[in-house]
């Protein structure tokens, strides 16, 4: 069950969908599922399903298929989900705003212990979600005493590559970036860009006529 | 190059990031890319790519690579945006006003016709970019104006059903559901989820000691 750097990008990415589904499955009691029915609700096919999940010697069982609490607990166990993560958030507009009283990052795990920004007239603020607007200054203190692991960005294009120099500075090492610019990072760091857009683009390919 | 039933959805997500890495290449003056580098900014594979791109009957020039600015155009016909859409916002929170103002939509093809809410309170409000928040009442004849293609949904989970089946009433296509809820729709519409607890999971498993 330990990491291997041989695993693709998409698997992980789906380990991700079965993990939500088999989430579900176990809050309504579902104690087993087939290979067949896992496939429907994500809207993956069977035969990928199951190769992703040989990467980690998960084969379920032949005229049974999958243990949904026991796989649901291997996936998480892969993905590193088991322990709690402490994330903060530099940029505190609408978006930053919204990610910090979006209620599933707690539920997964990720817990806001803060929220920077540079602007001085924002400092101070008290965000819906009750987390007060620090200066930016105090990351490399707070990363510290909470051993930050993630930092979100929300500035805005021109405000990201300073935000991140910060986090990198301050020792954090993952990044989600929803700036839309590339952000140049000492390499043993990890970055995310989030797009929304491809969203979108994949729903316009479904509208398509036939 | 006509839509065919049999595209993985995987591929149509990388498609998505291959237009994204071309758009940026054509921007810079590139006109060719060779299968490797196309591989190693889009951090996937050449193998992959190069089977991605064969159901599209492009596979490239031996010994040269691709063209950038050709293969950039096949890709976006392939998706579906090589037309305008005309898209509406239901639920004018924080993420709500975030969307409006994000500046990449529009660069995408797709355009904010309006913004709706079912909070009284709110509507006549004037959003951060410039969009007056409408009555829910008047998405039917919005739609009907506009020939809206896509709602984005971004009410409270309570708030999500109501507002899918408004969509659906006013002969909105799709829509793309920020609410961490699952919607009941009609057979002929396409739903697409948006999680931003997955974006995290991937970088969690990144974080993990090797």
């Amino acid at each position: 069950m330990a990491k291997t750097s041989k695993v693709p990008e998409a698997t992980i990415k789906r380990l991700s969908i079965y993990m939500r589904v088999l989430k579900d499955l176990e809050k309504r009691g579902t104690e087993v599922v087939s290979s067949a029915d896992l496939a429907e609700i994500c809207n993956i096919n069977p035969a990928q399903i199951r190769k992703d999940l040989t990467y980690f010697g998960e084969f379920g069982v032949r005229g049974v298929g999958y243990y949904v609490k026991e796989l649901h607990f291997d996936i998480r166990k892969v993905l590193g989900l088991n322990q709690r993560r402490n994330v903060v958030l530099i940029g505190v507009g609408n978006l930053g705003k919204a990610l910090l009283c979006y209620r599933n990052f707690s539920e997964h795990g990720y817990e806001f212990v803060a929220a920077f920004d540079s602007d001085a007239s924002k400092i101070g603020e008290k965000t819906p979600c009750g987390i007060i607007v620090r200066d930016i200054k105090d990351l490399p203190a707070v990363a510290k005493e909470f051993s930050v692991d993630i930092a979100i960005i929300t500035t805005s294009a021109q405000g990201a590559q300073e935000a991140a120099t910060a986090a990198a500075a301050a020792g954090v090492r993952g990044i989600l970036n929803f700036a839309p610019v590339h952000l140049s990072v000492p390499k043993e760091m990890k970055v995310k860009k989030v797009d929304l857009t491809t969203e979108f683009d994949n729903l316009a390919y479904h509208l398509q006529p036939g």
